[in-house]
């Protein structure tokens, strides 16, 4: 009844045997939101970013800038629903999600020409988007990652939450240190929009630099403008396949303010939709918005329009340039 | 009890035979919003605006950039309450905005200079500027029109609502599109801050160009800056005589949450009212400020504040250049 | 149980006799807002600024940008709590707020050089900065304001509040005159982020200039950037001890909604965080953050998140330049 | 992906030689709001209803008080979305939802003892309830209403909105005279709740009487208790059949403010509730809950839960008396 | 431009010479809240109040329950809008509030059986009904209180604030014990809805005697019912002249959550209303509605209704029963 | 800085070798919320709580029905603030809160006759309970449980969450069942105000019984009343001790919206206070207050004042009848 910009809806997870329509770009749902620090919600942002898309109309999205219209290209893009997560058990939940991403990831695409689907995932707290790296590491190896956020991320488990135990290691702040040591991702990475502290003074740095990432903060726009900070991606993820996460936080709370950890001094949404349309002609081979959570919104619903838009954004990109599969599954 | 800025209140559509005070610009409420496709809510427009103007105080309403009090100036300005305008008949509504424009406009200024008194319209969802065009076209023949808006507003009746009825085509996205067809506007017309989608991809841009419009995306600002928007405009509508209206959601989200369709992206308060004041010198013969919709502000009111604000503005380019009447009623 | 940043509760009050831990900065908030002319609440600022801290920790809180943690540097930061002020009688409550910053500034602060603690104080409404600079007076001697408001704040007594009574002179809007006329303040102060309109056309300005105030507007920024503010700040303190006042409508309402006489067209976070930083360096003798009323937050509190960094960035400042006391008390 | 109490969606609207799967209870959306006279809003109703049914399980919902499960008895409920209704022509709307509601009920149920489907719509304003009562008419013929309000709805389109326009006196206020004047409904109905003033001292009394109605005040429950007001309802409708329709403005403002012409000194949502379900027994042929406009809810969603389990006792009503079609179509 | 239920706005207050309407009940905002202990912002109750009356018509407002329209009856009701009263100085604004009583009531009514004119006001915190008290002593003498609220309100000054000053004594909660001392009450006051603490055990109750109140605490309407409250208030003051004073707080914060010291555990609107109709035939001579602070609100603006419609109920009591003036100015 | 009623903070989780003022009656809060099914953020329940405290003066609280004031009596009642608890692993913070009870309930008692304090908790989801049980049943052995919910929370680990795994079994709709099976309670139970549907017909009340319950629904208290519900209460435990745990979701959602499974047709604040004062007499041996999620509440903070006198009440219970420890730890 309502899907993100009231796309179709696809019975991707059905069981074996049941025939499912075909897709090439495919947003699923991630309400998960206990691997938090701070305020919780995230569970309800994948209905809340479907709620802020509700004005998108598919066949009437003719983007003033380009010209174009994503969802009449090429691709087939459609919502598979919400991932079957339990909220009461992270181990099991990041299990579910691992395989609704395998499920989701492993049918065969629309087009005959470039056969993975690749997924927008609709987070959720940022957990998750360890999840959707082991899903791209099967079908397309090592990737980039462009992380736009107020955080790092990359905290050692041991540093953040970890000292408690291994379930509490697993966490929104700590899922790209845990991605780069299962090997998902490459040491082209980079974070942008950073600007939340940073736990220890070196330590920090050295470990994310370990990770593979390079930091772009927050306040660099202003000296790069908005096409430094497109030129800084590209210089530094170069030709390889990326992965582009987009934790909503990295806007300033007065343009996101439904989110668990808002950092202010961050980006307006003109410049974060202005850096991703910059990035057009990259090989994105998966991606995802996450950390919104609705209760926190105001009554115009602000941040769900926002990251209704990321997400349009996102398509946008994996239209323009498809990507074939370069490993076997 | 409560009119915009604390300005007098006068009873400017008394019936015939009351004495009513003159004045020189009149501010004249539109409580209609049953010609929106999304949110409603805009027909409480009006009474927010005057609550969001409630601490200007016009004997002391002294602008810090230009040391001027508009308010103290040559011109009368007053508030006119609301338009009497019925919620359940679109037509009929229209019909008594019309009147009240008559009605108001025909009076016979304050001024014996500049007999025509000049109307400021608060929405009111977009279709009521309609009523003021016709309006203005009665007394000072075609205008152009500067719009701010993030959506293009000049739709076909038979593209948006118009498949359905006559009825139906008559909205807050056809009303420019209608103006032109009557003959109200002029071809050097100008959108400022477009940043929504269109519905056609030829389709509406030609159509948009037949109306009489150029268009200034809401990201060129990035590009040419605010004095490169102010230019653009100027050099548009030349010597022309001019109506400015403001569709509140050319503002971002986080600037003007409380309106019926609101698109991220778009300008900060400062840029548009630094915009706006920068227009000081035009022929302005009319203007509105619309589709301010109060339920979904935040409890700071940042919207009505906005609102109240940009009015402020367009009363002083009315006060700066008066405009003598050219045209015979 | 909740202090600013979790930092450490010091009962800075506590009777004679009674032995207090010794101290460098301390916090100490101010629930005071009788003085107001527009929308109360800024009486739960304090608390509503802690709670906006609540994610400050001050082991974990090394700045992404300089690398420092300024919480694990050479100065004890503490919180004191609130003054005990009461609601019901203006003149009162200044006196227990004087007798306040009295006895925190008066203890033998815990850094055997600089023995003079410094006082961050957390408004409360502006009327509350008097109290501050009586207090800095005693142990700096005049000092220079550096005043970030979107108000002028140096009304003479007779025209805001004052035709009607001594005591309603006293307010949020003629602090700054009073602290002028009782010789607390260098005529080498300045405004910054000024819009909101004057009163009186020139009357204002010659009153203003002979508090000893330059006015940097708000549309400034947009001409000399980050930069040229921070110049223009520096230019005019020079060399002298400087006491800074943040009132948080110095920010756009979209960034800071919960305060009582927001202006719209003001700096976002990320402009006034930047200003701030760039202040390091000077002699920072005192410092408060005023006006933030949380009941106008939106849900996300936008507001107390800007307005708890921005006590981080004052705490920086202070941390960066340690101060001799100059004057006896 | 969000349906009434998570029941299965079917597609009950889909074209000529399309297979649909059959159902006994059939729940539809009405998104309307174009013939209210006060706040908007009601257009966004059934996505409403429906996030306040999110913890509903059809599997595990066990009332406590009777012990059945009414999803899990002999009747099929599903979700049927909402009927595609125009925003921008009533006259247009009204006969959109008309054949929405005859395609619905005209499919033969998945019960072969009651081969008529029936309908719970979810409004909407209550306009809405002409279009059901149009088709309730044409399976049941004539039938009792048991309308639940603190307005008596049977406004002569004269009196209420019909000065103007004989579009503008189809509205929220007049449906049930119409409903009348068409012959839909019999004389043996009855409003519950009612406190709102009337527009005429006399005249709309002898107008509602004449529309069929007797009338049970608020306050009579303080007198007769909710065992009262059911033997009221029972004794006036007798053996008829019954279609009951619930504004949710019946219950106070505490319970339910989200409604467009909130009253207050209304029942509380346990005395509703247990009227509802005290109805046991009486043939329900159709049944709605309207006017409600989730964006004057309160964050935690009081009157969306509420009006959730109006539906939920609304079900019960139908399941517990299946009732056999009198009359061909 | 919005009065109470759209009542015709009377410049009451306008200076000698110049004409004023007569009328018989007087609406009266009294815009001040600087008299509270806990949260502040009744100074917008006036306009709040008056919106949650938006709805009422009074040409069309014929009670269903009396079948009366007050607003038709002999008596002409006018909204005299607001005092102009000071936030800065409560010894001015309680004189600015006496004075504007003592013109108000002055005036020769409209009706010439019944020659002065009663008054209903709009608070503002429970401070202002001292000065509707000394106003009443004028033209009535001494009156019997009926008091509605969770609270005493007869603290003595020494008690609560007073031990400060006697600026401070002067407040929410001492306004009855000062009205006794002036000689303004009977001994035959009463207090209805009671629950909130006393700040001493005895003492308190003590002084509440002495005051000349009786105590009908929020629970009792459990045991005795409405009928029973209403009787106990009628033995309570006999046949002597009433004023009836409601603070909002005297309803649970479920049903007015918009106040500044809201006590849980209190009436419903439907007990509140039917108490106040109960007193049908009193000799009412004033009476307020107070302690309205709209921001604490929820969106559907609950308070405001309730609040509103206990206007209407005063506005009843006032017509139902002229009353003679007994007592020369 | 901020404790519940303003009562002393007692650091009671001092490490060894540190001394700590004793106490009778502690209040500490439990902020975790993982446990939940539905909506999260009662993490923020204990400072939710103690925020609706903040007008309750422990000096100045006689009560107006009992007339006595429980924080001046022979107990001393102190906040030892929150129990520091992990939200990332649920495992791991149940033993933080389990060694919290531990230390907070072993420490000597204040008054020499009765020498083990007992603990009011603020949760937190209902999943803390069960770590308070754990703890009374230290000291007091096996006790009744009263429990105030809409929800049985007896639900078998196997059927309500734990299909999925063990971890997941532990939740806010399991802890009594787990509390049965480690013997913590006695079959004198019961649950009161219990209105939301059960998972399995029979197997859930079989179950229920088994775990010692006994239910009282929530409209029982229409045919009873308060009094009726006290009579059974009282008589279900006997003379047993007598744990109180007040989920406050028995209240309805007009009373109590800010938690996370909102069941509506519930109890009025009052209802439940005067149930709960009824109780006087019974041996309370600990209680608590849960599932209080501040984010879900409207601006007034209904439920945050509602849950601190639900407290208060609590404190009234354990006052008025000490209990003596009957178990050797
Ligand atoms: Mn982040
Ligand atoms: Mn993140
Ligand atoms: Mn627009
Ligand atoms: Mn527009
Ligand atoms: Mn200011
Ligand atoms: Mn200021
Ligand atoms: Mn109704
Ligand atoms: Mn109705
Ligand atoms: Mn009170
Ligand atoms: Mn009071
Ligand atoms: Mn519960
Ligand atoms: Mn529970």
């Amino acid at each position: 009844l309502m899907t993100y910009a009231n796309l179709p809806y696809v019975h991707c997870l059905a069981g074996e045997g049941q025939e499912v329509e075909s897709y090439d770009i495919a947003i699923i749902g991630a309400p998960f939101d206990t691997g938090v620090t701070a305020r919780p919600g995230a569970r309800f942002g994948p209905s809340g970013i479907r709620r802020g898309s509700r004005r998108i109309a598919p066949e009437a999205a003719w983007d003033i800038y380009t010209g174009e219209n994503v969802f009449l290209d090429w691709a087939k893009v459609i919502d598979c629903g919400d991932a079957p997560l339990t909220f009461l058990d992270n181990t099991v939940a990041l299990k579910q999600l691992d395989a609704t991403h395998k499920i989701i990831s492993g049918r065969r695409a629309n087009s005959s020409e470039f056969p993975t689907p690749r997924i927008i995932m609709l987070g959720g707290d940022h957990t998750t988007t360890l999840s959707a790296l082991r899903s791209t590491y099967q079908h397309w190896g090592e990737v980039s990652v462009i992380h736009f956020d107020s955080h790092l991320d990359t905290w050692d488990p041991m540093v953040l939450g970890g000292g408690i135990s291994h379930y509490a290691g697993v966490n929104h702040g700590t899922f790209l240190h845990i991605a780069h040591e299962e090997g998902l991702i490459r040491n082209t990475s980079v974070h942008a929009g950073i600007r939340a502290p940073m736990l220890r003074p070196k330590g920090d740095l050295r470990n994310d630099f370990r990770c593979g990432f390079e930091i772009i903060k927050a306040r660099e726009i202003d000296r790069v403008g908005v096409k430094g900070i497109i030129e800084g991606l590209k210089r530094r993820v170069g030709q390889s396949k990326v992965y582009i996460s987009v934790d909503i936080d990295v806007l300033d709370p007065a343009f996101a303010p439904a989110t668990g950890t808002a950092e202010v001094g961050g980006w307006t949404t003109r410049e974060l939709l202005s850096v991703l349309d910059g990035l057009s002609g990259m090989q994105i081979i998966g991606a995802d918005v996450v950390e919104v959570a609705p209760i926190y919104d105001n009554p115009g619903e602000t941040t769900l329009l926002a990251a209704a838009e990321v997400v349009h954004s996102l398509v946008a990109l994996m239209v323009q340039r498809p990507v074939e599969c370069t490993r076997a599954v």
